[in-house]
């Protein structure tokens, strides 16, 4: 069944107080060296037919709409994925 | 500077009512064709310096123990990313 992948993350300028907490807690777990975590959003969408350009456009279309909040959130990736 | 993006789904025996709730609001609102919604988790590490071999398998240790529960959920990708 055909998969599409759509991913989601806070604009650069909103803060993400979860992705802070868990900068906060690297270090504190032994894990040094990273210095940001922003935490977004996946989604994986199956479809029942074959993925058309017109099927992915109705699917970022829902990503801009449904699956995010355009406010404070980008959609940074939409795309077709093999499913395993 | 060098980026790590971790994603993490949950397992596919596990209900996710998240993706549910997305899967059942997409008809109301006129997105039709898709069948089915997952919803996890994607997360974007700022490192300090290069990302080595030693690097990625700190931040996979990472993604398999702080930033996901493997008991109910499955790192699907640990990834170096240039940033635009």
């Amino acid at each position: 069944m055909p998969r599409i992948v759509v991913e989601v993350m806070p604009k650069p300028e909103i803060l993400d107080p979860q992705g802070k907490a868990v900068n906060g807690a690297l270090p504190r777990l032994g894990f040094s060296g990273i210095t940001g975590v922003r935490q977004g959003k996946r989604f994986e969408l199956t479809v029942d037919g074959p993925v058309t350009p017109e099927v992915l456009a109705d699917v970022r279309r829902a990503a801009e709409t449904v699956l995010s909040n355009p406010v404070i959130e980008d959609v940074v990736r939409v795309e077709a994925e093999e499913s395993e």
